[in-house]
């Protein structure tokens, strides 16, 4: 009896697999695989290459195989199933659940989807596979499975029974047994639970809820998982324009939808412009970086020539280039504060109800606050470390400025990309941290051409 | 019948509701928000103050009522609540689920917990509750809850349906039953689907799986949530030292775990150092934002003082100035990419296998590939703009330093953040990126004295 089934990958552990893999000591694999749940097998084949990985899988049930092989990242999934022939794929989509077999099908060469497609011994399962191949990756119907538990209304308890009896095998997590009318309408659900506890001559039609969250197909996976979310649910079923219900997405995918979204959000925000891993290669590493940097160039290009119209304020004082960097990052800071704090509200919608203006008097505000605050720290610190009072003063003007207006940028530009649909955390990226950038020189060369 | 449940907020709806507060219409109230679903009904009250959003709820069965409460955010909730009198949350308290009680509790002060603690009617939940309230918030301790469904190994399967029924009503969602020894530890589960299919006779023994994942109480939370994720799981049980079964967690309140780890990150990594939103006062949204704004500031004063060094340069060539904001933007962005891309790794652990050496041996190559091709760019459009060939060829060399040096530091500073068991993200905030600042500047002035 095994009580707690926790792994830990040790280096002794690994040196002594490598081992049994470099023998073939197929047994000792075998036995020190057993019990081991499919995702740490998997963190374990990430310390062999492709070769080594596919003989491990080979000697292991094609149900842990398939879970392993499901379990990896989807670039590293399309290279290594290529070490797979059709007939190994097909066993493997055998054991699969409908919407892990499109994601494993869809990474192949349409050639070799078409041989698996034909090597499938399920009709059914072909059939469930062929029609969720047609919807895109990112909406509900990408999302979702076709193996589900389905009741008719006008059934008893007992012949739902036998109904899970029946399906129960090919559907893994049940949570609740859906209820539809003749016309494969869904018309709500009845929990396991409530199966359990009832008598067999019970009809369905007494025993179900009727309101039940459902999604349609065209349905953004963003919006299924906020909704997911909000719900609180664990599953929910997926229907077409008329109400038939076609299948169900579990709370498993939209965990990873919102892992993704956290992590697409991230790399907006750090200007990476394409999906892309440390372990990528090179040349996808530089291409994924190069367009932002690109334009933070051109960005300090700009800079350079704006710079250029104050050549002689500058060679009349030299020290005005001293505070640049000070006036450049102060804007891009703000900047970037002040877009996160919008981006994050505009994701959970409890604050619509402030409208534009009082949204950006608050941020004036707060901007007034932060601005006074930081003018005086640097106005003090300026003299303490010998500055002349007027560059001093003209420089906290500047910085009060910048503060008070980088805000203001901050604030609107994702509410504006917002407005056109288009992620507001780009707000938070390279573009707009350039365009805050040169906005934050231009005032502190107005004020000084004025001032000095 | 209703099939389809979503709630569209409508401004006629909402205007009309108004009114029906105003004027104390109850009926009205009940009707429309009948069949509609908790979290709705949240998003709706965030229209109106804690006054009239009290006299809803109170009109609405303390079930829903209960509901809504809980679905406020953490801050809101503790204002919001303190509306009711101790008996009213008593009543909340008696339909929740121990953990959600537990979170509701520790909003209160003291003496009104303890106020509430002595109106719960169910003694066996205010056991619960007691044994909650000692765990820590980020703990798989204060995420499980007490409730849920226990069967003997001993039994058949005829003692644990009743068992079901017995405790059913007060387990919310029920994923499987666990099962334990006369010692209440931790054996194993057995699915509703098994129990289902199963005669009343079989032995439960017979029928449960062994291998089952689960976690020690003081097992951080997001710990439980990348396992959760990891293994695919939708509630797991949690277990003291000595494996005793306390309670388990679902997989929503793992989701809240996500997203707010998320949302921890993106405000590390955006400078804003409390846990704030844009609903929050002026005084909570400026105190959140100064200590970052003045490390920036500090930052600038420091690179002030490190420019004045070369003021002699800067009056001989006053161009040296116009490429400032280029250097530093670029020195940002490029530390910026590259600590983001390491953090991303250090998330998920299949990269393990990559040692120091490889990772910036890698990190090199990119760095001299963006290197060149930014350096080679600005060299063009410098000549092109009418820049001095020695200028040029200086601020190439310099900026191709910075990338390469940027990189490095980018990449270093998660990888020993993390060693320390410090959140890596914070190598994407602003303390880094002022780091990054600096040292560009350097870069720049040191190859300009030395070169020109």
């Amino acid at each position: 009896m095994e009580e707690d089934v926790q792994f830990e990958l040790t280096k002794e552990f690994l040196e002594k697999f490598r081992q049994g893999i470099v023998s073939q000591n197929t047994d000792f694999i075998i036995s020190s695989l057993e019990n081991i749940p499919a995702a740490d097998i998997t963190l374990l084949l990430h310390n062999f290459n492709a070769d080594e990985s596919k003989y491990v899988i080979d000697q292991l049930d094609v149900v842990i195989g398939a879970e392993i092989i499901i379990d990896l990242d989807e670039d590293v999934r399309e290279r290594f199933i290529s070490e797979f022939s059709s007939s190994e794929i097909a066993k493997f989509v055998n054991t699969l659940d409908s919407d892990d077999a499109v994601d494993l099908l869809s990474g192949l060469p349409l050639k070799e989807r078409e041989e698996v497609l034909a090597e499938i011994d399920d009709s059914e399962k072909e059939a469930h596979i062929l029609d969720l191949l047609r919807y895109d990756d990112d909406s509900a119907g990408g999302l979702m499975a076709k193996e589900l538990i389905k009741a008719n209304v006008n059934w008893n308890v007992v012949q739902c029974i036998e109904e899970i009896r029946r399906q129960g095998e090919k559907v893994s997590k049940i949570h609740a047994v859906y209820v539809v009318d003749n016309n494969d309408t869904l018309l709500g659900r009845v929990s396991l639970r409530r199966i359990i506890l009832s008598e067999d001559n019970v009809k369905i039609a007494d025993i179900y809820e009727d309101n039940v969250v459902s999604v349609e197909t065209f349905v953004d996976d963003e919006e299924v998982a906020s909704m997911m979310q909000r719900y609180n649910l664990e599953a929910v079923p997926v229907v077409n324009v008329h109400g038939k219900l076609l299948g169900r997405i579990t709370i498993d995918d939209i965990v990873d939808v919102i892992t993704e979204t956290a992590e697409e959000e991230r790399q907006l925000m750090t200007g990476i412009s394409a999906d892309v891993e440390e372990k990528d290669s090179v040349w996808m590493l530089t291409k994924a970086r190069l367009p932002w940097l690109v334009i933070g160039i051109v960005g300090g290009l700009v800079s350079a020539e704006f710079i250029k119209f104050f050549e002689e304020d500058l060679a009349r004082i030299v020290a005005i280039a001293f505070f640049i960097p000070l006036i450049q990052a102060t804007g891009g800071n703000v900047g970037i504060q002040s877009s996160s704090i919008v981006v994050q509200s505009l994701a959970s919608p409890s604050v619509f109800e402030h409208g534009m203006t009082k949204r950006l008097f608050k941020v004036l505000l707060v901007s007034l606050l932060n601005g006074v605050v930081l003018a005086l720290l640097v106005f003090g610190s300026n003299l303490l470390f010998g500055g002349t009072a007027n560059l001093s003063i003209v420089v906290s003007i500047a910085l009060f400025s910048v503060v008070v207006i980088a805000s203001l940028v901050g604030t609107i530009t994702p509410l504006i990309l917002d407005k056109f649909e288009i992620n507001p955390a780009l707000a938070s990226g390279p573009f707009i941290t350039t365009t805050n950038d040169i906005i934050g020189l231009a005032i502190y060369f107005f004020v000084i051409h004025l001032l000095l």
